[in-house]
C-alpha cells in the first residue's frame, strides 16, 4: 500500500529512485487507438529537465523515454502503457558522506523512521527526480484530453519570493510562458526581477519558494465526483502531492475568506459558448466538487528547496546532535521546472474524471437544459 | 464511481441526501475489539448538529446514530461498522419553488450537468448535511486513534472574515475551543468580534467565511505513502472534499513561500520525548509526504456560505435569465460547525495511514536509530 | 480492509450481520435516471427469502427493504443508493449454548482466529443472511442490465446430490425454472427426484449439497478486462465469495480439460444476428477473458450445508475435545435460495464490467469489422 | 480500468505484450529490508520459460529480469519493486498472416471487439508470455512470505488429457515434482504416460489440457476477509485469471456437492501443533472465506492449448467465412509451465492477505483460545 498509484479509471503507477537505474510509469486503462505522440512527452519532458538552463540542477539526463508496452503500429492498445527512463548521469557515492545524517527538511529522515532505511543517494523515492514519471504520464493524459475535447491546460510561475506577476488567467499563453523559460513567467517584467532573484539566491547558496498557478480551459461541465472524489479535492491532493508543495487553492482560495457571500458569489448567466456560465468565477471552474464549464483556477504553495549551501545544524541516525554541508546537484528554485509537473498532474485528474463520469453515465450527454 | 468511499486500509463510504430517509456511513476495515463509546460520537454529533445555538441553522435534528451492524457485546467485530441518522426535519416541499432555478454557487447546475436531474430538496447529495456522517465515522476514528497512540487531533477556528485569533498551536486545548461554542475560537477577546461579525451578517442577509486550524499532535513518524498518498496530500484531499473549502495549507503554507531555504529548514535536533526532532515546525509535522513526529498542522480555507437572503441573479434549467431568492434553514457562517468536521477527516487519514503502515512495515517498530 | 465492497466502476459494500440490526447494501457508481423498480427488486428478495417454502429455514423474515438514499422521485440520482433490510426474526439467544464450542465446517473458529471474536449469534458476518443484501443490489444491477441492452440472467439447479437435472441452456427459462420454486430446477422429472432427496435429507438431520448453472444471454462482445480483472476471474471470484460454495467452472470447465485442442476449438462463424458467432460455445461466452457474445455459462459447485442435526465432534473455545449439537433454523438444502443470489452476482459482475468498459472505450462500438 | 493491477495491500501490475518491447511488473506494498534473492527468482522464471525442455515452445527467451527499482543494497526500500524481463526472441512478422484472421479460442476476436484493435503480433497481451512478469512477481511474495512464517507453495500436474496421476497432498515435495520436469508430476508413472500423451499430441498437431492441484502448507489461520474478498474467492480469480484456465476447485469442489453434510463436516480436534485442527480437511483449509490453518488445497482446469496445427474454419476481420492454420511457436500442453505461474499467483494472494489482516488487526497474534 506504498501509495505509487494515482487515478481510479486512468491509473498511473509511477516507480524509481534518483540513483537507481530507471524511474518509469505504468498508465493502466489508457483508451485504445489514440495516435501516440512521443515527439510531445519529450517536449514536456524537456520543460521539467534538468540542466535546461544555467538556473537548475546541473544534472545531465537527456530523459529520453521509451515505451516498453500498450503501443502497437503506433497507437495505443488500451493495455498497460509502460514507460521508462534510465537515471544516466546517477551519481549514488557522491551522497554517501550524509548516508548516516539527515539533510533538514528532506524526507531522510522520515524514510527511515517509516521503513528501517531508505535509497541514501540523493532523495531517493523522494526525490523530485520521480516527477520525471508523472511528466511522462501527463503528456499522455493531455493527448487523451485533446481528443475528448478542445482543452488547454496552462501553469506559470505567479510569484518567487516576493515577486508578484501580473498574469490575466483567461489570456494567458503558453507562449507567453515559455518566452522566458528560465523563469515561466508571463510577466516579462515580473520574469526579469524573478530571474534576478534566482541568481540571487543561488550566489548565496540559499533557494526560493512561490507560488505556481494553473489555468484548465473548456472543460465540460460535469467532471467530478459527489462527497470525498469532487475535482478540486483530486487537483487538491494531485497538487499536495508534489515535493516542496506545501498549499493549495482552487479559485478565490484563502483571500475568498475574507468576502461576504453576496460579494463571492458567482451569478449564473446566459453564456452564447456554454449556454449557461457565471458572471465572475471565485467558484474557479468547480461547484460542489464538480466542474461547472468556468475555466478551472488552482494555485500551489511551493517552499524554497531544501538543499541549502551553507552548514546547518542536524542529527545523525543514532540522534546525536552534528552538522551537515549539502553536496549534490540541486536547484536554487524549484519553480520554473514545476511547471510542467502542475499542468501533468491537472492533466491525470481531468482524463482520470472524464472517463470515470463516460463510465457513469455515458458519452450521450445528460440534457441539463429542459425548455 | 460516484466517490463516496474514502481511506485505503480504513474505508468509509457515506450515503444519504439532505431531505432523503437518512444520512449514514459504513466503514470497512476497523481494528476488531474496540470498546465502541456511542456516547463519545453523539458528542461529536452535537459540535456539528443544526440548531446548537441561535447563530446556526435552526433545522431541527437530533442526530442519534443508530449503528446497524458490526458492533456485538459492545466491541467491534471487524466487520463492517454501519452507521444511520434518520433525517427528521427534512422539509423538502419547502424547495420546491428553487427546483428549476440554479442557486448561483450551489451545486445545483452541475448536478444536473453532470447527472442529468439531481435532489433539488435542499443540496441534495452535495448539503453539508452529508458531513454527519463523516462525523460519525472519524468519532469512531478517533477511538481507534486512542488505541494506537496517545494522539489528539484538535480544530478551531482560527479567522472569520477579517477577525484574526491569536492562538499558539502548542498549547491550544479542546476546552479552550468549546469555551465559546457559538465562533469555536479559542482566542476570547477575537470570539466576541467573530460572533459579533456573524451576528452582523446574518442580520444583513449575508454570510462569513474564514479559515480553521487544526493540529494533531502525538503522531508517531512514518506515517504516509511516498508518492502519491502522502500524508499531506491526502489531509489537501480530505479537507478539500468538505463544502465550501476553497484551499488548504500543511505547516508553513502560502506564507512559507516567501521564506529562503536558510529561514524555512528545520533543524533536527536530539529530543529527550521523540528521540529526533526538529527546532522549528514550518514542515507542519510531515516531511517528504510522511509524520515526523512533531506536531501536524494545517489550515483549510472556507468560502462565505453561498445562501444569502437577498434577490440573486441566475438562470433557470433551460438557459433563460431569471432571479432567484433563498429559501430553507441555513448558517450564516459554516465555520463553528466545520470544527468538528476537519477534527473527523483528520482522524479518518491518521488511522487509514497507521492501519496502512502496518500492514506493510508490521508493529515491529522499524528501527531508525543505530548506536 | 475487510473486504465487504466489490465492483470497481459499479461498486457494492454490503453490511450487517445474521442477529444484527439489519443488513444492507450501499451502491456507488449507479447510472442516474434509472427508473427503479422496487417491486422487482422484492420479487428477487422473496425467491432468497426464508421461510419461503417447507423446504427451508423456517426463520420468518418479511425481507422489505427500505431505500435510504440515491433515489429521488423514483429515479436513480447516480449518488449512492443504500438499501437496508431489517433483521425482524433475530433470536440471538438460541445461540449462547454455541458461543463457546466451534460448529464443524462453518466460520466461528475461524473468525476468532482472525479477529480475537465474533458475533456467535447465528453465522454473524458469516452467516447466508448477508445475500440478502447481494440479491438486492443485484436486481438494481438487473435493472441497469436492461437499460444497457437486452441481457438477460438465468440461473438454476443443475444437480443436488446425485440427481442429475437435463437442461438445455439455450432454451430454458425463468418459467420453467420457477415452476417448481420448491427446488428451482427447470427439469420437471428431475425437480421432483431433487425434492424427494432433500426432504430425505432433512428428515435424517442431514443436508446435500450440488451444482448451480447459470447462463448470461446477449451480453455484448467486449466485456472484461485483460490480464487480472478478467470477466472470467471476476465471475470465478463472485461466485465462489458465497457461501458454501467450492467451485466454479466457465463454459467447458473440467470437462473440456479431457478433450483435445481440435476437439475444443470453438469456430468463428458468420452469425446473422452476432456478426461473428462460434459454432460450438466451449468457451463458455469468454475468451481471453473478454466476452465474445456468445451466451456465458458457468456452474458453482455448492457443498452440503454445515449445519446437520446430529452430534459431532468438535472443540471449545480453548481448544478442548467436545461435542456440539445443532441449534437455530436452517436449510437441509441451500441450492433452491441460492438460484437467485448466483444470478445477482453474474449481474453485479456483467454490469460492473460494462461501465468499465464504457469509460475507457466509449460508448461510439469499436469497430471490430473491417470491410 | 484496464484490470493488470492485482491485490490490495500487495499490488502487483504487470505490462508488456508477446512481441513488444518488453513484459513486466512492478510490485508497490512490498514489505521493506527483504533481501532480495534475484537468483530465486530467475529460477521461477526457469521454471515457466520457454525451451526449457523438447516438450514446450521453442521460442529462445533467457528471461532475465532487471530489477529497476525498489531495491537498495540489496534489500527492498518499501517502495516500487519494478521488474522488466526483455523480450529478446520475438517475430511480430511471423504473425502479420493472421493479422486478418481470427484464430479459433483465441482472444484475437475479443480484443479487437473491445478496443478496436489488437497487437497481432502472437496473442499479444492475452500471451501466455504475460505470466513471466507474474511468475517473477510471484517468486518475490515467496520470499516475503518465508519471512513471515514457514510457509510452503507447492504445485504439480495432477492430470494430462485421461491421465490421472496419484499424488498425496500431504507428501508431495518440490524435489518430486521437478523429477520429471517435462510433465511436473511427482507420480513418476502418471508421469510418463503423461509425456507419452503430450508427445502423441504434438505429432497430431494437436493439443492437450489437464488439471494443476496446489497446496499451501504452514498458512496461519486468519487470512481472508468476510464476505467479497475471501481468501478462496481471490484464489479463484488468481486462478482462472491465468490464460486457458476453464474452472477451479477449492477443497472438496465439485465431488464434495455428492456427499451429505455428515460425510462432509470437518471435525475440529485438538491438534498438537496447531492447537485447533480438523481431522478431515473437505475444507481445503479455508471456511467462511479464512484460512484455518490446514493446508489450502486447490485445483484448477486448464483447457488444451487453442493453437493446433491443422486448418481450422474461422472468420475474417470482416466477418466472412474463411479458414486458418497455426503459425509460431506453441506449446502442445501449457501445465508444465503452468506449474509455477498456479504457485506464483497463490503467494501473491496469501502475502496480499497476510499485509491486510496485519494493517486490520496487528501483530499481536489474536487469541481465539480462551482457557
Amino acid at each position: 500500500m506504498s501509495g505509487s498509484t494515482f487515478g481510479v479509471a486512468f491509473r498511473v503507477t509511477t516507480f524509481g529512485e534518483s540513483h537507481g537505474g530507471a524511474v518509469g510509469a505504468v498508465i493502466d486503462g489508457c483508451p485504445p487507438g489514440l495516435e501516440l505522440d512521443l515527439e510531445a512527452i519529450q517536449v514536456e519532458l524537456a520543460r521539467r529537465r534538468p540542466g535546461q538552463s544555467e538556473l537548475v540542477t546541473q544534472r545531465r539526463e537527456d530523459d529520453l523515454v521509451e515505451v516498453l508496452s500498450g503501443v502497437f503500429e503506433g497507437r495505443t492498445l488500451g493495455t498497460p502503457l509502460a514507460m521508462m527512463i534510465r537515471n544516466r548521469d546517477a551519481k549514488p557515492e557522491a551522497y554517501r558522506p550524509l548516508a548516516d545524517r539527515y539533510r533538514p527538511s528532506h524526507a531522510d529522515f522520515v524514510y527511515d523512521a517509516k521503513f528501517g532505511r531508505r535509497a541514501w543517494a540523493g532523495g531517493g523515492r523522494a526525490s523530485a527526480r520521480e516527477t520525471a514519471a508523472r511528466v511522462a504520464a501527463g503528456a499522455v493524459a493531455r493527448q487523451v484530453l485533446h481528443r475528448l475535447g478542445p482543452v488547454e491546460v496552462l501553469a506559470w510561475v505567479d510569484r518567487i519570493g516576493d515577486v508578484q506577476a501580473s498574469v490575466d488567467p483567461a489570456q494567458v499563453s503558453l507562449e507567453a510562458v515559455e518566452a522566458h523559460p528560465l523563469v515561466r513567467c508571463p510577466d516579462p517584467e515580473a520574469a526579469t526581477e524573478m530571474e534576478a532573484r534566482v541568481r540571487a539566491a543561488r550566489r548565496d547558496g540559499d533557494t526560493v519558494g512561490g507560488i505556481i498557478r494553473c489555468v484548465a480551459r473548456g472543460v465540460p461541465p460535469g467532471l467530478g465526483e459527489p462527497v470525498f472524489d469532487k475535482l478540486d479535492a483530486d487537483l487538491a491532493k494531485a497538487m499536495v502531492s508534489l515535493p516542496a508543495a506545501k498549499g493549495v487553492e482552487i479559485g478565490s482560495g484563502f483571500a475568498g475568506t475574507r468576502m461576504s457571500g453576496l460579494q463571492h458569489n458567482d451569478a449564473f448567466v446566459p453564456d452564447d459558448a456554454r449556454g449557461i456560465g457565471t458572471r465572475t468565477n471565485r467558484s474557479g471552474g468547480i461547484q460542489g466538487g464538480i466542474s461547472n464549464g468556468m475555466p478551472i483556477e488552482l494555485a500551489v504553495a511551493f517552499k524554497p528547496v531544501a538543499t541549502v549551501f551553507r552548514e546547518q545544524d542536524t542529527v545523525d541516525r543514532a540522534g546525536r546532535a552534528t552538522t551537515i554541508t549539502a553536496r549534490g546537484r540541486h536547484d536554487p528554485c524549484v519553480l520554473p521546472r514545476a511547471v510542467p509537473i502542475v499542468e501533468a498532474m491537472t492533466c491525470l485528474v481531468l482524463v482520470d474524471h472524464w472517463l470515470r463520469w463516460r463510465g457513469q453515465v455515458g458519452t450521450a450527454p445528460p440534457v441539463p437544459l429542459e425548455g
